[in-house]
Parts: C-alpha cells; structure tokens; sequence
C-alpha cells in the first residue's frame, strides 16, 4: 500500500536451497551458520546400529518420531562366531520395539535398498552410515552422521549443521562409450581430492543430467563421500518419475528443479563426451588418472557391488562383457550383487548365468569386502573395485593394493589379467560397449523388510540381548565439587584411535561397553583401565593441543567415560570430539595458560568448586590441582552446559522424551 | 592232472572285495591284516592341501605319479585378510608345478565337484578331507587319510590300511513321501552311533537301491564317515550309468555290482518304507531321533548346502517347498550351492528365483558354515543344517546348538519356525512332497577347473609364497650319540589338542611351521617353546601312558620336531600319533619297566650311544638318564626305522623319488 511497485519475485533458488528451506526449523541460511533442519527419514547400519538401539534404550524412548526410521543389515553378516547373528536379532527386536522398519541381514546393502523402497524427493534422510547421501539421487538432503544424531533425529530433535556453500556442478553433452558415471565423480575426485567438497553441497544440473538414470546418479552422488562433501543432490526430475515408476512408486514422486536464474556459491563444468575410463589407484579415492596411463598392472582380483555401483546396470554391464568369455586364470572375480532384488533382476536377465559362466563367485549381497567383511586381497597383489573407498588396509589385508573403478574397466581386467582400458576390448575380444536392456520394473520383494509393528505389540517386545550387547550405562551428572586425581599426561594431537583403537579385535564389542572400555588409552599407557577401576570416585586426564583429532567415533568418549572419567582438561580440542564429550556429560576444560600443562603430573589431585553454578554462571572455573590454583574455562554453549549437567545429552532427552 | 574234479567256481565277490582285490599290491585280504593298494586319483583341499604341497616340495618330487590328482580350494573362502587369497595363490602355482588339477575357490566343495568331473567307478580314490568316501557312490573305493599318506600317492607309493571287514546293508522297499536320502543315512547313525562303522567298509545293496540316485548315494557315502566307516561303497549300475551321461563322461561307465551269492563279514537291514524325517540333536551325528519327537523348538536358522546334501535335487526340493511361501521371520534362511554348477542348474530350473523370494541367503559355493568358516549361529539358538556334523562349537560359536537333518526337514522348519515334521506341511501349508523334475543334463563349466601343465611348462612355474606359507623344514636324522635334556614330563592321555591345538587363533598358520610352532606344547607348559629354543641341540619329552590320543594332526609332531624334539619317551602311545612320530623321524621309545616314568624330572640328560645300531639291531636299548640306566624299547617296524634314520618318511622318499 505504501508505495505502488510490483511484488518482489521471491529469489531464484537452488534445489539444494528448497530442500534446507523446506525442513529449516532453527537458524538463518547464511553459509558457516549453525541451522536445525528437521529430520524425515533415519537409516541405521548394523555396525553402527547397536549403538544407536541402546542410546533409544538409554533415553526410554517408547516409539520413534520420525516420519520413517529403517534398520539395516549389511555390514557383519560373515558371523565367523555368535556375536553377529546376536547383533542380528537384538536389532530385530529394537527395531520392532521402537517402531522401526527392520531390513534383515542378507536383503541388501541400505542405500540402494532404501531407494527403492522409501526415497522420496524432497524428503530429508541422515543415516549413520557415511555413504548415505547418496540418496541426493532422488532430490533428497541426505546426510551421514554420527549415531547419537540418528538417535536424537529419532526422538523428534532436529538435525543441527553448518549451513554449507552450495557448488553447482553443471554437466554438458553425452558419455562416450565404455565411460559410465562412476567416472564422472571419479573426475570430480581427479580435479578436487578427497576433501574438495569439505562444507558443500554439490548439486549436479545440466543438460547432460538427461542421460544419467537415477542409479547413475546414485552412483555419483554416494562417493560425494569421498569428496568430503555434507551432501550431493540432484533435481527430482524425469530420470526420477521413472525411477520411481519402474520400483512401483510412481504415486511418491514430486518434481524439484532450480529455478531458472538460481545463483550457485561456487561453479563446476564437466563435458560428459569429453571424459575417458579413469580410476582412483592405491590408496586414495583422490588418487585419480586414466586408467589408459596404469595399463598392464598385473590384477588378481575383480570385485564388482557395494553402494558405489549397485544398480542392476552396473551387474549387466559387467556381465554383457563377460558373457561368453572367460575370467583370466590369475583373477578372482567377485560378485557381490547388492540386494536381493538385483539379484533376481540378474536372473531374470539371464546375466547372473555369464557370470557363472565366466567364472565368477558370487557371494551374498551386502557390503562385504568394501569394510573388509570378506574377500580380502593378498598383500600387494592388485585388486580392482567397482567400491567406493580404498584406504590402505580397509579391505582387510594390511598391505594392500586397492584400485577404484567403473564396472566396464573391471570388467576389462578380468577378461584380460590386467589393468586395461575398456575402449580395447572391441579390438582385442570383439566386444561391443555394453548396452543392457533393463526391465521396465524392478523386482520388489518385500520379504526380508518388516515393517514397523503397531504401537501396542511394539511396546510388549523384549530386547533380544546375546550375551556381548549390554545396555548403556547411566551416567551420573558430573560432582558439584570435583575431587580426581589426573591419571593421565598426554601430548599434543592425540588421536581418537589413540584413545580407543578400532580393528577386528576391538570391534566386535562395539555393542559391550564394558568389553570395548578394557581397550581405552591402552595405546597411551596399558595400565590406564586399572588405574581408572583404582580411582574409585572418578578421575582427570590431561592433554595437550588438538585433543581428540581424527575419527568421530563415540567410543572414544563412552568407553572412558564408563570408566570414571569427569573431565578433560587439554591446551584445546578437535571439533567432533569435543562435541562428543559434551554428548556424554565429560567436562572439557582448556587452560587460561597453555604452560600450565607442563607443569601438571601424574597423580596429583583435582578440586573444583562449585561446577554446577560455576558452569551455568559463565566461562571461567579455578582448578586446584596438586598445590596449585590453575585458571582453566570451557566453550560450552547453553544448552551443551544443560546436557553436562544432566549428565549427558541421553540423560537430557530422557527428561524431555 | 591229478584230479578229474570240475574247475573250483571262484569264489562271488562283494564290490568292495573287488575293488580292493584289483588295487591289492601288498599284503593279503585277511581281516585286520596291512593291506597296501595302489592309489588311482587323490584330491586334497586347501585346509589340509597347503601342507602337502609343502610336502611334495620338500620330497623333491618333480610330477605326480597317480593317474590324476585334483586341488579343491573350498574351506578358507572367507579371505578376511591376506593369509587365504595368498594360501589360494600358493596352491594354483602347486598344482600347475607338481602337474594336478586346480579347481579354483568358489568353484565348488571338492567332493560333488570330483565326482561330477573325474568320479569312475571301480578306481580308488583317497583324499585328505574325512568325507572323500562320498565318491563310494559310484562304485569307488574311496577313503579319507591325512596329508602326508597323500603326497606319498603322488609320489607313487601304495596306500597302507588295515584290511577292513565288509558290512553288507540290504536295503528294501521305497521311501515314503518327505523322506530322502539324508533319513537313510541318520537311520544307519541311529542305529549305530558315531562308531558303528569302525573298521569296515559299508557297502549297500538290495532292490531298494533302485530308487537311489547317485547323488542320493552320495548324500549316503557322505556320511559314513561319521559311522567311523573306512569306505562306503554302492554298485556302479543303472544309476551310475545314468549319472554319468548326464554330466556328459558316459563313456566312462563301467558295471561292477557284487557276485550272485556273495557273502558280507556283517549283515544290515533297512526296509525304506518303514522310515521316517530323522534329525540329529545337538551335538553329535549320533544323537539321531524322529523330527517328530522334537517338534515345537523354536529355530533361528536354516542351513542347506554342505558336502552332506551336495546335489540339484537337494536344493530343488527345499526351493520347491519354499516356492511363493515366505521363511518365518526369525529364521535367517541360509542357501550355499555345492559349486558353480549347481548354482547354475538352480537358476536354470527357477529354483533361485523361488529360494530368493521366500527369503534365502545365497551364498558363495564352497563348505562355508560346514567348517565353521562363515553363518556361525546365535549361542544357544537351534540351528537346523543339512551338513554331516554337529560337532560342538564346529560351526564357529561354542554354545552352538546344530541338528542336522533332510533338506525336507530344513524347509519345514524355515517355514514355520520351529522344528516341525516336513509330512505335516502338506495339511498346514498345502503343500505337496517336493518331486523336483531335473534337466537330463548338468551344467558344466570347465572355466574354473584348470587342467594340469604339460611337464616342461610345469617344470617352470615357481611356487608363489605369501608371508605365512613357508617351506617344510629339513630335518636332520637322529644323532647317533644322543644327548639331549628332558624338558617336559607329562603323565597320562596326553592329546594332540595339548601338543598342539587347532582353532581360529592357530589355523590361520597351517602353512607356516616356524609360526605355528610357537603354540607347541603350550597348553601344558607355556615354556616350552623357549625352553626347547634354549637346548640347542635338541631335546627330549617324557610322558605316560596313551600319549598322542585324538586328532591325527601332523602337526603335532612337524611343530615339536622343528623345535627340536628328537625323542619321546612314554609309557606308551596312541596309534596314529606314534605312526606320525615315525613319519617325521623321532624317535618313540617305550619304558620298559613303566615306573621309571616317575624317577624322571625335566633337566635331566639323557644319553643313548649308537642309535643308528641299535635301532636296526633290535628293539631295544639302554639310556642313561639323569644318573640312572634306564632299559627302553621300540616297536618300529624296519620300514619305520629306515624312515627315523632318515630323519623321516619325506626325506626317505626323496632319497627314492
């Protein structure tokens, strides 16, 4: 009324943009500020799981809020002993407790499986699998994070991330033959590294997207992973109505595209005819040349599935080349089909027979030898793989020598004994690129995916606990005046890993705290588990700069936590850790005076004063430790001081579930 | 001349005195006499085949001297780090040097595999894998030995048995509906328990016979192993016949059924038609009862595959009951093709696609949970298998509960649940008994069943060694003036689990001696390895009575004798153990006055001049040990002496070869 202008057009926007518009429960959309998005969709692996069904335990949540909620079984399914077929039916009986879906062991790897059944565009997912934004492929935000999100997510808390920049990646023209879409994030990886996309989300769009089918996609946007990104998407567009058509979901489909004009925060160009087969050599996702340049590498071993290359394209395309043909004497060719219902589909199509034909083994679908569940390679013999990742020893064996690839290129070192560009093998075998004709529907089978039971039979359900899952432990809110002796010095850069070790032989027990915590700081000082048991009223570990870098994992908290430890006093902290210890009610102090920590032994004992007040009042605390007063503050936001003092953040969701 | 009588009849013959009289080269067909007989085909797999290649090495051999022997890689297929694929590697370039078959992993279990491409009726077969008597089936003579009886075959040397008695069982009748091959053999095991069949061979015979496949016979043979049978034989007749043509080998058929009126040392009954679905209950092969007395326990896992029920028929009649049904929800049904073959012929008859529908696991072909190597149960839940043993704690988890049972009797339980009568689903389930029509012909694929090398090519190809596979040690022959400390005194029973044990923690290093070693003796004494490095040239263990009982592992006595043990003195020995000893040249004397075990303490020396002498002179000798003469003798026989003067039947042989 005051003035007489045109109403503003609201501004062109992003898909990425809609998607976090659209679930922005907290927060202002301004890149590096913290945002509460809200939370559709929940994945969980059984690796991770476990973890996740006691911390719901733990908080007394009685049914699940999220829209949908999936449990997966994927990762152990080798069970060389009883501890993961437990894992197995204790996950099956948390699932049914608190209202999950609960996908059964043996029925496929989560990410495409969730696809099929449960993608939905504009949907938001986080799993506790890194591998999860692969769901971007249907113009979903899908994010991997840690357990005790999920787990939070799952109790109606948004999900709280640093709003990221936004990097269009625009594509043009058409994949040449034998060049399929796992070179396409292979270039991404060639001229970025593995942490290019370090606080973005990569949003693909282009005319070249015409040709990518929502599998294609998936395959690009999963090893955004690899990227570092938080999350790749992709427009919900045609590719995505006939994805959703052809698993029996047309209903589920809604079309989201960048508005014309939409601005990116940072530009990409690929030229799709431009790329050749490339691969990422041992042992870096990051490490990316033409495969052209690495031809007559001696393989010994092919091994084609995992969420990376997991559409029944990426099986046929392997099997159109191998059809008829015979696998190099040297090379085993592993087929690890990635659900069950690719499988049937590989079937149906007559391609799960030229595999056999050829000579390969064809193994159960799940992860496998993508987490090292399997199909280990022998030390320094070259294995290619359809996978996504290939850190030195994550295959199994320590001295590996894994190389990362498209279907067609392992395909072509299977046929041939070595490394080989797949553009030879019109010449040297007769083999045209494939072309394989897809069915117009997938298989669905529903069998191994329960779904969740009604409330009143999910609140009579017992948790099958075997004999290594324990409940988490209540943790105590930390002493209004702390008294602890320091049982630990450390250095600086101490690494998760230091603190709780990882590896076949600590893993198992990711679900028995009690178990897992006899390996805390053994590292550091294998005495460090009797001298906590020997300070009976808790105790104080010391550290130096950069405490807790490297892996997020939780156990690094948990573990040390249930052994008595109330707080770290350290010259500063990495990030996730810190958070992490805040999650589980540790206090984290840093010195006023970084020489402080030299000047702090072994044995000497802690008092504080007043912590409650102390914390709620501001940021400052006076530590006495030994005969000394030592300045010493935290960072701790309000509602980070709110979760320490109730103990942890699962005691505080508790109070309020 | 002297007579006008008739020329005597010679006398009717059972097959399995045929079979024997046609490979006798050494001794007389008397009951319980040593019998050599020359060995046609051997097959070894890769549990045991690492060994004897190292074997063959060590002896110098430069090819194989047995019509054909076969490597099988089936056991270790889980590759969970480098040890397996590099044990794979090691055993391809083997076979290739030393002129065997290969059959590369995943390409099947050795036995169904064996009998599909190289099974000949009236051949003798042996094989370093207990269940290679399943090749009875076609008319062999077919019998499980260790390793080292194995490459003494291949370098053309008889095998030794005790001459067996022939158990003569009639078979009559036909088998009712849901009851199969499995239930004729659990009705043998519930007969007569895990050691009915000691000392003899089986050998089937009767109009029952008709109704049996070869396959069928197989799942029979199979498991005589488990009656503590030498052998299992069945006629080579019509259904041999028709067996052969279908894997395509017809010309390879030859009759041999037993005379008119031959007559069995023991005579054994079944009528078919009185059987009924039998089960072994945890944990013994032995502890056979009707299904029906068990229904109603709750199951939790369903196995179908294994050595035990190798065939099309058998994984048809389990898809066909599960066709358009769904496995009860607990129950993780687990399928494992017996080889690429089966696998192949099951998607070709759309036995898969029914199997996957209802909710099955398909797993990679080869022993799998058999041997413990992967689908290990929870602790305490049943799980219903249709492999030959139950062994406790053999499928991996200790607390384990295995029955074993039909694939009828399997499919009835993944249905339901729980242990149920498969006769019962018909009214429950409306489902008919399973009448699987097979195709005429098997798949077969050759692509990874790699022939032997022609002899120059062999002579070139280098043995591939990983870091845990290391040649077998030279040993030196006994000293002739022995002197040696006593570093260990054991009383009676001592097993070969307390030598040396087996498990997951030791196995992994059955290719590594120097490894493997550092376990020898250490559940008695965890000293001994460094007390035995200590006495530099060499030593000496005491023990009592039954030294050497239970398993026949070689290693036993290859980890010792590298550690250098040259002689045991005992009150006495078990059989096997005390064979073995011989076979690696030491020395295994006797007390004579048995009290002298107990004036004998560790750190006594032991002193014996002229052993060379005295060994080939008589049986006996005098140590002095300690400050004491001590009268001791041996009972070696002088083809065993010739052997421990060697230092062992290895160098023996290659001193020959």
């Amino acid at each position: 009324m005051a003035t007489s202008s045109a109403p503003t057009d609201p501004p062109a926007r992003t898909v990425a943009h809609k998607l976090i518009a659209d679930h922005l429960v907290e927060g202002e959309m301004e890149q590096g500020s913290e945002i509460g998005l809200k939370v559709d969709q929940t994945l969980t692996q059984d690796a991770t799981g476990t973890m996740v069904m006691l911390e719901l335990e733990a908080m007394g949540l009685d049914r699940i809020r999220t829209e949908l909620s999936v449990q997966y079984v994927d990762h152990n399914l080798l069970q060389t002993d009883e501890k993961n077929p437990e894992d197995h039916l204790f996950l099956q009986s948390a699932a049914q407790r608190f209202g999950l879906w609960f996908s059964k062991a043996g029925n496929g790897v989560s990410h495409p499986v969730h696809q099929a059944h449960f993608g939905r565009p504009g949907a938001t997912l986080i799993g506790s699998d890194s591998h999860t934004c692969a769901a971007g492929a249907l113009g979903m935000l899908a994010i991997g994070v840690g357990g005790l999100e999920i787990a939070m997510a799952m109790a109606g808390q948004p999900l709280y991330v640093s709003m990221p920049r936004i990097w269009g990646v625009e594509l043009t023209g058409e994949l040449p033959d034998w060049v399929s879409a796992k070179d396409v994030v292979l270039e991404m990886l060639r001229r970025h590294g593995v942490s290019g996309g370090v606080g973005r989300i990569i949003e693909y769009h282009g005319e070249g997207l015409a040709q990518l089918t929502a599998m294609d996609r998936h395959v690009i946007a999963n090893m955004g992973a690899e990227l570092g990104a938080t999350a790749t998407v992709f427009p919900a567009d045609d590719a995505v109505r006939d994805y959703l058509a052809a698993v029996g979901r047309d209903d589920e489909f809604t079309r989201i595209e960048a508005d014309a004009g939409a601005e990116y925060d940072l530009i990409e160009h690929i030229e799709l005819s431009e790329l050749e087969p490339l691969i990422a050599a041992p042992s870096s996702p990051g490490n990316v040349v033409p495969v052209a340049e690495v031809e007559d590498e001696e393989v010994f071993q092919v091994v084609v599935g995992s969420s990376a290359n997991p559409g029944l394209r990426d099986f046929a395309a392997f099997a159109e080349i191998l059809d008829g043909q015979e696998a190099d004497s040297r090379v085993s060719v592993d087929v690890n089909p990635t659900s069950r219902e690719v499988l049937a589909d590989l079937v149906g199509g007559g391609w799960l027979t030229s595999l056999i034909g050829a000579g390969a083994r064809i193994h159960q679908s799940g992860c496998m030898g993508c987490i090292g569940m399997g199909q280990a390679p022998a030390a320094g013999r070259n294995s290619l793989r359809t996978m996504p990742r290939n850190f030195p020893g994550r295959s199994g064996t320590e001295e590996d020598s894994v190389w990362l690839c498209s279907p067609e290129t392992a395909a072509a070192a299977a046929l041939t004994g070595k490394i080989t560009d797949p553009r030879t093998l019109s010449e040297s075998h007769g083999i045209g690129a494939p072309r394989p004709q897809l069915p117009d529907t997938y298989s669905r089978i529903d069998r191994m995916l329960m779904p969740p039971l009604p409330v009143e039979e999910a609140r009579e359900v017992e948790l099958v606990k075997g004999s290594n899952i324990s409940s988490l432990p209540d943790f105590a809110p930390i002493e209004d005046d702390l008294r602890a002796p320091v049982i630990l010095v450390m250095g600086d850069d101490v690494s998760t890993d230091e603190i709780m070790p990882a590896g076949s032989r600590v893993l198992p027990f990711r679900s028995n705290i009690p178990k897992i915590s006899e390996f805390t700081f053994t590292r550091i000082d294998p005495d460090y588990p009797a001298n906590a048991a020997g300070a009976e009223g808790g105790h104080v570990v010391v550290a130096g700069k950069n405490y807790g870098q490297g892996s997020s994992r939780e156990h690094a908290v948990i573990a040390p936590r249930y052994l008595g430890l109330r707080a770290v006093i350290a010259v500063s902290f990495a990030r996730i850790h810190w958070q992490n210890l805040a999650n589980f009610g540790i206090l984290a102090l840093e010195f006023d005076d970084p020489e402080d920590h030299d000047r702090i032994a072994t044995g000497d004992e802690v008092s504080i004063d007043g912590v409650h007040e102390a914390l709620a009042a501001g940021t400052s605390l006076t530590a006495r430790i030994g005969d000394r007063e030592v300045g010493v503050h935290h960072r701790l936001s309000p509602r980070q001081v709110e979760m320490v003092l109730a103990g942890g953040r699962i005691p505080l969701a508790a109070r309020e579930v």
